[in-house]
């Protein structure tokens, strides 16, 4: 697609605010038709959307046609969710006409959409974070209008879905400019960020970028809030118990969730922890033999593979790291670090965007604390233990609690079940804003902000007030 | 009181931290006492605290009584919150391992307290919105260790609830550093926004300060949330009916709550908008004779004084403005002008602190509207009405919806309700985050934020998820 035209962009971003104060005030049974509306057009794309998103991104069919059963059962998931009013959070206090000192007022509290949302679409989910994805959704389902940049790298696929998206609000009879779409790189995206008409920006990319839009979001004469999901490395640590009794199972769990899509998740697991001991040394031995039998498959786009292959050339140069499995092209690699190294070097913390690991040796259990103190902000972050750590599981738990959204037992980070009690999001740099999350049905509330109406008529209050 | 040195700052930058991990743990019940006995503490000051106040602020005894209860009263509100844990929006999807196409994980998702917040004292509330604040109140609530700087213009008033609340904190058997205060100027209060042990900042005050202590905020390696409830003109929109029905009353109450305390509240009416006609006329007049017949008193320093005083003159001297009571020292003022001047004139919307207010009068009902349009955030908007005004008022509160956090039906702003329906805080530049309220309950949500724990056995996961 060529790039939207700055007059375009404009005639996008107009029609996205004279939609705003009609959309947000439908109905929440209008806004849920409207959402499943868009999941059966994806759905009735079929085949093609599916081929083409596989031609743009390399990634294989199950895992797109798992993507779009995620997408859609996301979009249900939000009509589901606001048909009924209770996600508003809704407070009420009634007045007292004789409570002294003076009387008071009846105060009814409720959300409402902060208005048109700007929404980045991301290079590794062509669908579920991109044109159709939760961002999209939950800003929808929030009552707030979409204004929808493509992510270049799947013209077509976000082409596709835009198209899906107008027809479902043709169909549901939105008003027009609920939804647009812009074309174009990062001055396209500056230019939504920095457009008064825009109230909230939605994001899953590099922390570069990221935080390149804080930045200008906070710049702005009026600052509006940027949730930006960015990078992690999602440490996985292992206790002595665990790596004794399951080092096997542990061995391939790891592995598979490294590789899992090229590693291209935001929670793939970039850095396993353990103490240095017999059981560790068989566990990297175990590891390193899966990660060398998994074949390379092509990245998402060349650019990508591009800062892969150095990100993996720097680390097999970088004199802290010892090579446990050399990665060439997109294949998986794996580096082995002492404890001590990787506290002493942060840039070991930064995330390298593909099926590399670091493991990191600690010469003891305080070190493995250490490890866990010295960390950054994480979408995530596992531990595996056995009853016999739990002393030390809990220690560590408790570090590791201040530093990630969300805390996995026993398991892996990939995977991100899309319900009630997801948190995905954590402390920056995971996130720009860790008071939220972009999976789950409370990405809503990033849309919305309180109001309160003190003593007004029932036939004056919005209608979710159930008067 | 002499300035804090960087090394007495950085000591208590170092205590709060080390206090953050155990204090953030404790149950709610154990921060419900210290709340509590921060309350008694206040109430055992008595008379001094009183006549301190009274002597730094130029406020009146009963004003300040009143204040000190409304502090005490909003302690204990939030110790009656967090004795349950309700307030922490848990969320539980239980696990299934039969789940196809994968297990489901159990996911328990609750709030965490982000850390040491930073508050900084307010010099029109010595109380309310000062070192035993609301926002103190509500960062101990969720678990978050305070650390306070008084403001400079009531020094042994902040000196003296300094104390009793270090005092409370022994006696509940607080860890060491869950509160400390420091002294100084912007210098100081830059040095806490901008210190990575910082993890959030509560702040009442101007546009200017406020969006400093955002911009800092926003600028650091790790930003963090910044909640600045900063300036508003919380207008009046007084419909034909209601003035027809209604002139004398409204006219004495909006004289009242323009004059309540000086003018010095941020929901002080700055604005009043009419549209022109008899009515509209004899409340102007009504208005201006009850406004003429209050007395000046003593603000509350000699700089706001001085602020007002050159506000008021610059007033006097704008082409567009009439003056209808002319102010002096601290005495009321009120100023006309008309819609199309209003609309042609941004700065007619900043706020002047204190009891100056301006009159905007429409030639029509939809130049009203067009005035409510073009308003920035505001902390509140009102709306006096009739039965007969109906369907013009439901237009209007539809604009204002989008511009206010809290909407007045047939009342004015002053006197803010502390409950758990309350919204203080509206768009920018009413506060540099419309999400959140720094008054009534819901406060408490600006300092946590989400976790969720995945497939954790009962004894590792958090006490408050009851199992």
């Amino acid at each position: 697609m060529r790039n939207s035209t700055p007059s375009e962009i404009d005639s996008v971003l107009a029609s996205a605010s004279a939609a705003g104060e009609m959309y947000g005030k439908l109905p929440g049974a209008a806004r849920a038709a409207f959402l499943e509306a868009i999941a059966s057009g994806l759905e009735a794309l079929g085949a093609p959307l599916i081929e083409t998103a596989m031609r743009e991104t390399n990634l294989g069919q199950v895992r797109l046609e798992g993507e779009r059963a995620r997408t859609t059962g996301q979009l249900r998931m939000f009509a589901n969710l606001i048909r009924s009013e209770q996600w508003r959070d809704i407070r009420i206090e009634e007045g007292d006409p004789s409570a002294q000192p003076r009387p008071k007022p009846d105060l009814r509290r409720t959300q409402v959409p902060l208005g048109p949302v700007a929404v980045f679409g991301a290079s590794n989910f062509p669908l579920a974070f991109s044109v159709p994805g939760g961002d999209t959704a939950s800003a929808l389902a929030a009552g707030c209008p979409v204004v929808c940049k493509a992510h270049p790298s799947h013209p077509e696929t976000s082409r596709l879905c835009a198209d899906a998206i107008l027809e479902a609000a043709q169909q549901t009879a939105m008003p027009e400019g609920v939804f647009g779409i812009v074309w174009g790189g990062p001055e396209t995206g500056a230019a939504l960020v920095k457009d008064p008409r825009i109230h909230a920006v939605g994001f899953t990319g590099s922390l570069k970028a990221g935080r390149a839009l804080l930045d200008l979001a906070a710049s702005r004469p009026c600052p509006i809030p940027v949730y930006a999901e960015m990078g992690s490395v999602n440490p996985v640590f292992l206790m002595e118990g665990a790596l004794s009794a399951r080092c096997e199972s542990i061995a391939k769990g790891y592995a598979d969730s490294l590789t899992l899509g090229v590693g291209q998740f935001c929670t793939n697991p970039g850095v396993v922890v353990g103490v240095a001991n017999g059981d560790w040394e068989r566990f990297l031995t175990l590891t390193a033999t899966h990660l060398s039998r998994v074949e390379g498959s092509q990245m998402l786009n060349p650019s990508i593979a591009e800062c892969y292959a150095t990100g993996v050339s720097n680390r097999e140069a970088h004199p802290s790291l010892e090579v446990l499995v050399s990665g060439s092209g997109s294949s998986p690699a794996l580096f082995k670090v002492s404890g001590q190294e990787f506290l002493a070097d942060h840039s070991l913390q930064e995330e390298l965007f593909g099926p590399s690991g670091i493991a990191v040796e600690c010469a003891s259990r305080d070190e493995m604390l250490d490890v866990g103190r010295a960390l950054e902000g994480q979408l995530t972050a596992t531990i595996h233990f056995e009853p016999s750590d739990q002393a030390r599981t809990a220690k560590l738990l408790a570090v590791l609690a201040t530093k990630a959204g969300r805390l996995v037992a026993n398991g892996f980070p990939t995977g991100v079940e899309v319900n009630s009690a997801m948190q995905h999001g954590g402390p920056y740099p995971a996130t720009t804003d860790s008071r939220s999350t972009s999976v789950g049905t409370a990405a809503i509330l990033r849309f919305v902000r309180p109001i309160a109406f003190q003593d007004f008529p029932a036939e004056l209050l919005p209608g979710h007030f159930g008067l």
